[in-house]
């Protein structure tokens, strides 16, 4: 931690602050510039973030030196994760891996057309939401149990982990019931009590990034989930909000290259949400495979015109499997080495 | 809903839409410029509004004409709302409503000395936390249900009502037995599961706006709560996320006099939050009061120092008796009339 | 300046870093925590700041210590600037000092009348563009010469300064000539040869916050034209480019006490452009008085609907009238003491 | 041109608005619902666009049909333009056009070095900066007409372009004298008199976007050089402001695509000012190729310690070679067809 004071701190300002340093029982090194003061404070800094520095007379700036989602950063943790999908897929293993599927589970019939034909194109795993997090009250708002359990049964009829939505605290159980990888919306992303939930869920987890959140805070919605015991986390860049209206959301691809250097998880990327057209979903999907991402999440359906919920944005099967050529091709350019 | 087609749309593209819209049983109005088609769609747009009419071919745009927030839109609902929380206070009334109060619940002598001296200066509640939403798993999470029956004796004491904010679906019945008014943190304006649930916990909902929330995702939330049978709800602005990083967040002064032209529900400020240091919470207050809100959530605490969460944003209980009078005079000269 | 090494960095990289450092004639001071180093730079930090220090490897981050716009800060500049504008007006000086006029100047008696009615009302200075800044080359472009000769002239007629806006390095001149006051654009605040340019103009200049500008990057542009030769500056905020799109600008009130903790120049808030309609124009202008500013530049209008510019934010000269008198009593109540 | 009423818009405020758009000769089509009423305009809406229709009362909201940049968009010009820069060299001709060099001329020698090794690799021009835009007054400013001179001779020696920025409106007769092409910084994308000069220079213009400039600012800032006589314009991405500070800028590589569909004008990206640092150049530059850019401008460096600015994001030469191999293998891939 580095505590700057401001020009106008006093002596005893300092010292007051140094008095606190030491009952924290930690070593405040004092550096006195011509015109401001400065304090190193050595030892561990969980101790002091919490203490209310930034209120202490004559402080101008308090500066973490340490990261502060320590499970998750590969400060001291080098290995890459791969996380194991269902028995026969991974995520971060070095492979692309993408996994695609309807934004809802609109019916049986809708989900099963669709999950074989992806499967088929290379996905290694299926997505379909149950619970829909909608902006507007009256929009379809998801089957429910009933998708949850087209899910199952398409995933055992292809073999195929499914990876779904969960929103409300009380529905978690239900859902490890019925899938395979459980997803955290962007909007969900910071419902740090779901979030210690599914640190208990024995299930890998999807956390998207909300809309506003910096990568930092990804991170530590990212470690709240494994400080509550679960450290099969997939982080997920979905765009973020800014003041560009021409396209949904503005894509942040530098947030792959950037993740990669603090976490040791594995990063992908969903082209359709940041998107909202299908016209944009390729260049994306390109974008974010060229910058490094270890798997992409896309939605395909087979009549967007008649979807029930982001048709605008879903791709067909077969625009899908040329997608899938592309990004595999692109993978293994930008691979190291 | 007004249609706009590219200007390489072909005639056939049209009239697909135009069938779309008469399957739907409303009346679309085509208007053909020298360079682009336009189709106005007459009828109720809440029809239209989930058909993916964005994927159509030929479709460059779509733009709803109504709010897609019906019930707590202005548009039909002349009237302000008064919120009433406990026996004898109000929002939304005319005269400056202030809720005052320790960021976290930490013990009842806290709680008690604090409540004691805000409601001398004139707060209408006391505000408090026993669940915290907090960016890191490591910071204090609040006491819980012991901070719940402090916030109820304080209640009883000093016959005030008691505001606090409410996390995880689970505990919503548990709060609504405690507290006089449940707050929804910025971080879950939009976890739409919540909000249904306090749609029907039968207590008036303070609606905080989210970090990167729209004025319309702010009123669409809204709309959520009101839609399941609560209309006692109240907006809070606490500031936006932008580039800026001089302050902690970007008070979006401006959202108090758009909202006020677009929803009939109470508004309130909360400049702790927005400015995340005590010297900036009074001009952001004052300004607040200015641009007309109907009411200021402000954090107090008599040692900030030692406070377990946001001691840096905490007023003095003498600076607020200060602000209190100046809020009040302000508020009496923009007043309308 | 504070230098951090990433956790993996060696001692070798230090040594070279330190090295570096004393090459400048610097003090580095190194404090070596359990999994991190920090060195701590003692001297004047101008003189390290142009090196890359970033670049080195080993390096996490470098974090200056000392303000970069020296001239413009308070640090080590206690008193407030005050700046005198014409023969009578004063800016900073503890009342409130209001600008007015049209957007553009359109014609004589379009500038007399208004011009006679807002200084009736209380108006120090009057505004009006000669060259103006269109986003589209299609619009109404100013008067240019024509404009200025018309404001001097009301400048006579009135006995009060008159204020517009330079956009070319070229007419700068031309500008002086006729102005009293000579403003820079948002589009143009970093346009530094157009500062370095002012600093050597020889009158006092406003210079308004660019849209997607920090506050840190305002005074790095008010410190361009102070290095030139000139103190005499005005800062102006007029709202800030952010993901909410029901308002024209998000008009950031924090800075107003933002900048006058970091800054001894005086700061006055453009409602009418944050606004963009003139419905919003007084509870902006409220809340930027309300937070502390010194003064307040508004466009005025005697027939918006024919205004060749920004016509829907002007107000009319008597909302002008009660505006001046709410904004005077707030200015009352908020000044300290 | 669609004008939206509100629901409390009375018959006569429609009649108001209907009497001016005749007046303008174009023809009102009312659409009359049940809550609110619309007019579609139909005619040139170039005519109506200046008119302050907003301000007329019982308006709600005016949408423009048309786009506001028709010399530089695809409506109407189907076919993409190719910019001939120097005798050789072209960008937007279905190859990838890369763009290399130092931040800033600093020597003859310098300039030459770097020059001969990018040139060598397959970049198609060099570029390098006589007159540097710096955020400090105290920051280096560049070389100025010794520096163009280098760059002059540079040309000459290898037989390529040479690109360099303009930053002063009376530089510009002097930067035409010895560059190939001018480029306007993303500080100077509205200075809108600078953009006029530039439609008259006679040589192609590369424009960067802004730093909050939407793409309808980015394109309606080309129309101001085009509509002056001047449509050899490349657009240039070279990342936005937003709220993440993880990196310098957000690279906003939807605008790739999103231009591709809005203009015919060719699209560069610029990952080095986007990334800050050169670790996250090559994944940037990977991602915009990935994504369809037409070509990349990069900064390279043989000292990036020692050079005089931007040193942290230049690549060593030896990077540039692989990063264009990389490139040219990605753009191969997306190529259409």
């Amino acid at each position: 931690m580095i505590i700057i004071f401001k020009t106008s701190a006093t002596q005893d300002q300092v010292a007051h602050v140094v008095e606190k340093v030491q009952e924290l029982k930690l070593n405040p090194m004092v550096a006195r510039g011509t015109l401001k003061t400065v304090i190193n404070v050595l030892g561990d800094e969980e101790v002091i973030r919490e203490a209310p520095l930034q209120t202490f007379p004559g402080v101008e700036k308090v500066i973490p030196v340490m990261k502060k989602y320590k499970l998750v950063s590969r400060e001291g943790h080098d290995q890459k994760t791969v996380v194991q999908i269902g028995e026969n897929a991974r995520l971060g293993d070095g492979k692309l891996s993408v996994i695609a599927g309807p934004c809802s589970v609109e019916s049986r019939d809708q989900l099963f057309g669709i999950a074989g034909k992806v499967v088929k194109s290379g996905a290694i795993a299926v997505r379909g939401g149950a619970f829909k997090p909608r902006t507007s009250p009256y929009s379809f708002q998801g089957l429910g149990e009933e998708g949850l359990k087209y899910l199952q049964e398409m995933s055992q009829e292809f073999s195929v982990p499914c990876v779904t939505e969960v929103m409300d605290n009380r529905d978690v159980d239900l859902v490890v019931k019925y899938a395979d990888v459980l997803q955290v919306g962007a909007r969900n992303m910071q419902n740090f009590s779901l979030l210690k939930q599914l640190g208990q869920c024995g299930k890998p987890v999807i956390l998207k990034r909300g809309m506003s959140a910096t990568i930092e805070d990804l991170l530590q919605a990212a470690e709240y989930i494994a400080a509550s015991g679960n450290l099969n986390i997939v982080l997920c860049e979905r765009g973020i909000r800014t003041f560009e209206t021409a396209i949904r959301n503005s894509f942040d691809v530098s947030s792959v290259p950037v993740l990669k250097s603090l976490t040791h998880l594995p990063i992908i990327i969903d082209p359709s949400h940041a998107a909202g057209v299908w016209e944009y979903v390729a260049p994306l999907a390109f974008a974010g495979v060229a910058a490094g991402a270890d798997g992409v999440i896309v939605e395909v359906h087979e009549e967007p015109e008649k979807a029930l919920s982001d048709g605008p944005q879903a791709l067909l099967p077969a625009k899908f499997e040329s997608l899938m050529l592309k990004m595999n091709a692109i993978a293994d350019i930008v691979k190291e080495g």
